[in-house]
């Protein structure tokens, strides 16, 4: 039985989430008030540090245990000529990753955070979505609880990313179904396809969106008829992260796709979210822009496999090396301005 | 005697530079194609790999040896009111660097990078610009020579970096000097100056243009009359850098306007230079597009004292942990597109 046995079940867990610790987050932003630099100018390194230390309780937050978990899915919409790869490739990667040989196993090393890779039955794709829902409720619903039972609740950051050959035309399903749009506008390129290949996909997104229109105002029905199962392990880590007060950072297009329904679900359901980068998957711009989350990287990146997550890990690090290793104006004796 | 005894020993420095080894930048382009990731979708993290290696000559270039180095200098300008800090934080500051308490030991910790700290003699202050030349050609010279002898030959990256009270100032008047515009277009808040600090800083730099008009067209003469000590070191150092082949990541506003001579004295004169960040400071960003620079990094830092640059050392690692450490396609068993 999987830790959410019916959609009842979750929707209730997805409902009434903790928030940020104001106290901890207060102290955190006098801290940075009185240490020697003019006040703001570390930018965005100074709102990392005052939102760690809201979600982790403390004036000076640690990123000791440091949790990077990639999902791997295969998608039944493959069959449809979505993807520049062939969807073997899923299983292949997954090997990779398991031999230390990808971009994940060297950005997490560089990161200092321990990678996990979760291959949620790859063998066994999920229903193509113009055909039937990708996944019925059991399948869902054990690939979220999969993803939720993945986060340890004593890590002090969960860093999320995924692998799936065609999940980027997923993705762009489950943006549409819940924010809107065609598949012309969410659609991209993915790993490289063609502007035939661009077309399809754009074809196949409208055809699920057509087939699935009924389910479009049930943010759960969005994830489970037009994802698959690594998305769903995604959700499910996401809030999982929430509940545990755990900060989590997102990596791209795929992966806060997966994490948007608990935005939908719940008022602020990604405050505890930091958005790593901006992908060059143009469609993540206009999705992070949906969610008011502000990338802190932009570097062209569209590899998924947490790879942008894990680099904004270092920014994260820095952010806090400043925070809880600067000293104040008093104890260096410096002039106020 | 300085290394750069007379501004036409400088000027021959300033020609002639060597370029980047097109076949070490060949064969590193080579492996990314290889890579176990879809061409291209490492993004600027594959530019970052090919330019590394391409200036340290080696198909896999390394970040064995980081040095960081922020130069210090006192500026006369500071008389007229143009900055929201006393004159002597310049020298508090420099002690709080040897304590290990500023930003900058954080940062350059995080960043596995060795920290040097160059006082300009801060105890003698340049001359206010709207008065003099702030160097005479024997002070510049020698900061610029300090400067110089400052980048060790054998470090693989050079991190550059300043701290002076009323160097924003300096720095647009010397950007101005160097692209055209008036002190309206390229000051900014700097430390954060309110709307009267604003817009006397404006009116000092249009003094300074008009006093040095006659200097404007020569790079090393702006640089002397309009800048300060710690940017004529800075100058030195991307010099002796470029070299030595070394690259160099530059910091924010300040530094970059330092750097910038080089472009204008030899075209191609900053290839060797990454901007680490873009600040928050207006003009900078102005001032990287002038340069044809693309920065890394847009986290609204405004600090100087290298910390930007030191932030986007960890992407540069991160770049070349892919570069060297990953599987190619072959090695992984792995299907291409």
């Amino acid at each position: 039985m999987p830790r959410f046995a019916t959609l009842d079940d979750l929707r209730r867990a997805c409902s009434d989430l903790p928030l940020i610790d104001p106290k901890a987050a207060e102290a955190a932003r006098l801290r940075q008030g009185v240490l020697t630099k003019p006040p703001g100018s570390l930018g965005r390194l100074e709102e990392i540090a005052i939102r760690l230390a809201g979600w982790q309780g403390k004036e000076r937050p640690a990123l000791q245990r440091v949790s990077a978990i990639v999902f791997a899915g295969s998608h039944g919409v493959t069959a449809r000529g979505v993807s520049a790869f062939p969807a073997e490739v899923t299983a292949q990667m997954v090997a990779n990753f398991a031999a230390g040989g990808a971009a994940i196993n060297q950005l997490a090393k560089a990161a200092g955070a321990e990678l996990s890779v979760v291959p949620l039955d790859i063998d066994k794709p999920t229903a193509d979505f113009t055909q039937a829902p990708a996944m019925d409720d059991d399948a869902f619903l054990t690939a979220v609880s999969t993803g939720h039972d993945a986060v340890a609740q004593d890590a002090d950051l969960i860093v999320l990313g995924e692998m799936g050959i065609g999940n980027t035309t997923v993705a762009a399903a489950v943006a549409a179904g819940l924010f809107g749009g065609n598949g012309g506008e969410w659609a991209g390129r993915g790993t490289g396809v063609d502007d035939a290949g661009l077309k399809r996909k754009a074809e196949v997104i409208d055809e699920g969106l057509t087939r699935h229109a009924g389910r479009l105002g049930d943010p759960l029905a969005v994830l489970a008829a037009l994802g698959g199962r690594e998305l769903a392990a995604i959700f499910g880590a996401t809030l999982a992260a929430r509940r545990h007060r755990i900060p989590v950072v997102l990596d791209g297009f795929v992966c806060t796709a997966a994490a948007a329904p608990l935005a939908k679900l719940s008022a602020g359901g990604l405050d505890h979210a930091i958005a790593g980068h901006v992908s060059a998957e143009a469609a993540h711009r206009r999705l992070l822009e949906a969610l008011s989350l502000s990338p802190l990287l932009d570097l062209g990146m569209r590899l998924g496999e947490a790879s942008g997550a894990c680099l904004a890990v270092n920014i994260l690090r820095s952010a806090l090396a400043c925070h809880n290793g600067m000293a104040s104006f008093a104890e260096a004796g410096v002039s106020e301005g």
